[in-house]
């Protein structure tokens, strides 16, 4: 298997850059081939815009989704996009690895999402969820979290961390991939909150492990369940009676609210 | 009062640029005084990394937070963010203007809170919440979606478009804000689309009319209900019995889960 591990974090050395290292060893030990695309070392810009399009379908004014899909289907999609379409192609299997930060990914994440799925190349109209361009493949998040576990949990003040992971698995599913259930770190401390508290260490020890363990049985893990095409009508509601199947699925059902 | 508007779109004659413009005039027309933030006019860098911080606290790796509270408690927090912070600090009301990307902010606006959200200044482990830094003040989301209404509806395919802003919502309550119900617009597509569809101009000044009358009867909406200090204990969880109140509370009853 071909794995491709997106790295979102300003710094090799940290927590974050353990687990993404954690994933290639992990990954290559059983026999895959794992590739890391570290977006900071890079350089990835994060700010879809005009400057990527020099070819314009309308000079005028900017609309991203007009120009993304003008420069799909005009050859003219901006060298560093097309170079990570193609590691999305190569790989089977993709990992974001990125800290939870203001409850969300960090905008050099999020600009990659913004900028990569390019509207008219790796989503249409037609070609989107259950009929996505990378349908048969598999994703996963692998994100930190400062803060306790019990602060996410569905009776924590935070509620429940799959809400704040749910945009970006939703995004997943839209472009087709099958999602595999994330793989959560909690009470990740900066290092010198850490160096204070004994019991740090071997927190994010186990941490390690766990993860190892995650990507041993990923196999063995049923993806997260969602809606297909069939499941809603032509203005996007579910038909009546349809099992809903998103974060806060156990809470839904087709036909109310 | 004094209304700030952060603007996140690339295009300043966009939908959103109109918006932004509609806000400021409606708000000017009150008597308020309305000064805008042009992320992207602005050049505004949304890459938390090394680089602001030629003064480390540890210059063998980077952390994001242990960075910030060092320039925030040694006077050395970049220019940009020392900018944006003092427009925060006049803003008795603010307006983050931006269209939904990905079920999330734009990379740019996340960049925005990524970086001037400083801990240390604007906020530390003492100063959340009900308790601070911009408490009695008031915010507000204006977002456009590009999707029909009903795909963000409780029982639509993308599910309750709450729940996308929840992660935003929950940031400017934490950093003490009161928040406003947000103006959501849906349907808003691109302008070559648009063209096409004879009601889609009706639909974009309908909408426009909308948030005039949005903006003028802000004061008679109630904000969002959140929980306080009060009600969790030391490890984030709610104290039994606690009425929850967040963007699935209607879901959720503390104590269970």
């Amino acid at each position: 298997m071909k794995a491709l591990i997106v790295f979102a974090h300003p710094e090799p050395d940290s927590f974050n850059g353990r687990m993404k290292s954690v994933a290639v060893e992990t990954l290559a030990a059983m026999g895959h081939e794992a590739a890391v695309c570290d977006l900071y070392a890079e350089g990835f810009d994060p700010l879809e815009g005009p400057k990527h399009f020099p070819q314009r379908a309308a000079v005028e004014r900017f609309n991203a989704q007009t120009e993304q899909h003008y420069a799909a289907t005009h050859s003219a999609v901006s060298a560093d996009v097309r170079a990570m379409i193609e590691k999305l192609d190569w790989a089977e299997l993709l990992i974001l690895q990125y800290p939870m930060w203001w409850y969300s990914v960090p905008a050099i994440l999020k600009g990659w999402l913004d900028r990569v799925l390019v509207y008219g190349s790796i989503y249409t109209t037609e070609m989107r969820y259950d009929k996505g361009r990378f349908r048969g493949r598999r994703a996963m998040l692998s994100v930190t979290c400062g803060g306790p576990q019990g602060s996410y949990a569905e009776n924590g003040r935070n509620g429940d961390v799959n809400l704040f992971i749910w945009p970006t698995n939703y995004t997943l599913y839209y472009v087709g991939y099958t999602v595999l259930p994330p793989f959560l770190a909690f009470g990740v401390m900066p290092p010198a909150a850490a160096a204070q508290e004994p019991q740090a260490k071997a927190h994010l020890t186990a941490t390690e492990e766990r993860y190892r363990q995650h990507l041993r049985t990923l196999d063995a893990r049923s993806p997260l369940d969602f809606n297909k095409w069939g499941d809603w009508d032509s203005s996007g509601r579910f038909k009546p009676d349809v099992e809903i199947h998103n974060a806060f699925s156990r809470f839904a059902k087709a036909g109310h609210g």
